[in-house]
């Protein structure tokens, strides 16, 4: 059976200290789950923290990386897959996530959250940005939800990529 | 000397009847004004009203086709450029242009206007749906701008395409 | 009516003396015919001089260009279309094109005939590399054909995308 | 250290019985090697085989698919990539492989050779289309092999990967 791929989108050298601590432990999380990790694949910000955290677990990670240089990998990527084609290399990013966990805000970030919609994927909010968990809400409503730190929104990605199983208390 | 384009951007089978006629009245504008319009260029919606307006004022009109099939294009392009690509064209459709102007709001409008801010492109908003006014504006306030009605948007865009000739009255 | 689009592929910098004659003199007769010119739209080789001739002669002249910088675009370019996506927008290239006319060969030439094949569009070519001819002549009988120059191109490409019309001599 | 990611191409529904047995063995002898299996993922003719090979044999398989459609995806896939750009996946195909082995031959897989030429990749051509192996040779003497049969073809890999290690009897 294919694993699971969770895609984790945040920014990159704008990432705030709490970004990137939210991304290493959102990719610890992931890891932990037997789940596979999607990112942008650099070696700055989220990307870059996301694959540290999945790689030290244990997890396999890939990287959608958006140009040739391979210096600019990150080491946590198991699977570099190299685009060369800048930010339209962002809509493979979602189409290939079962699910996409935003942490973070930019217009990067931004830009795929609304190709997953568009794509009628699910998308986590992990940002404290208030215009935009506005937005993305009044966009999709049913695809759309927000998590308060990385344990919830690795809980929130669980109830919704496997509906059926039992409801376990700390899920929320 | 290059011909200035300008990207309309907008809802496709889900555009409302008040988007298609302001992209009616902007490929109108855009045409009078000796610009290239540039959209998503298929039969529906927002892309193809702007479409006809421009070619109906003479002007030229190219269209970022998403797939193959012929079939999709608006009779109002001219030079329909085949991509096969999807949503993955936004991004050809955003650096393409000089300019972007979302007329109405979706998600797949939502990723272009994120991809130009990515790329340091102006847009222009023509659309009341309030949250994203509100969430493009906090994420790049110098490069967002927010317009009532066709007439403004192109007044707006020759302010930023064409700073420094005289400031005519009706501008405003 | 739409317009006839014909896509023209070459060598870049690798290009000889021949082969830009070559291509200043279809980008002419591409123009003289009323049709539009596709290219891929850098300021180098075939590109450049089949952007020239076709802008000279007064065509339309669009070019499919790989990369951000506008330094890049040739000035015969009317129409750039910015990709950012490298040689993956050889496959626009020629999905854009009614037909493709490769003047001179090198290996993105070689990938632009192949994805031209693969896309059952009709291609040209106008080169005495002899184990090109033979190879693709291999690979797709039907739709690929030689010229020894840049007037029977021309012909070619008449007799192939006008096939119902009254034969002239000089097609030949 | 990141594992070789190892590119192989081939013709999909047109694909011959022995070129997807060949497949099929290069894909467990390039899981035998420890290296990362990547191809067009698709569940037809070359694809299908080496995915199938190489996870039979215990190996990594990424397939770069074309479109959304998830029934298309090769059972032997453990990573797929949904890129739905059609053809133009092929130049992440060859951009993402430090090798490529091309077995068999059809339009689409010359053009993932040429474009591994153009992007200075090695190509190991395993085919008896002699056209092709003259044309590529021609085209670029230095990184096109010829091997004919699959051991032949993880030998030359080998050498061409790994220049520096002690030489062995069997590699020829």
């Amino acid at each position: 059976m294919r694993k699971i791929i969770i895609g984790v989108m945040g920014p990159g050298d704008q990432a705030k200290e709490r970004e990137t601590e939210n991304a290493f432990q959102l990719g610890r999380l992931i890891a932990s789950e037997g789940w596979t990790l999607l990112s942008g694949g650099c070696n700055t910000g989220v990307m870059d923290a996301v694959s540290k955290g999945a790689k030290g677990a244990g997890g396999l990670v890939v990287g959608i990386i958006p140009r040739c240089d391979r210096g600019i990998i990150s080491s946590g990527v198991d699977v570099p897959i190299i685009t060369d084609m800048g930010s339209a290399r962002n809509n493979i990013n979602v189409l290939s996530s079962d699910l996409i966990i935003a942490c973070g805000m930019g217009a990067g970030t931004a830009s795929e959250i609304a190709l997953a919609l568009k794509a009628d994927k699910p998308a986590i909010l992990l940002t404290d940005h208030e215009e935009s968990r506005r937005f993305f809400k009044a966009l999709a409503p049913e695809r759309v939800f927000l998590a308060e730190d990385p344990t919830k929104a690795i809980a929130l990605a669980k109830e919704i990529l496997l509906p059926g199983r039992p409801r376990q208390a700390n899920d929320q």
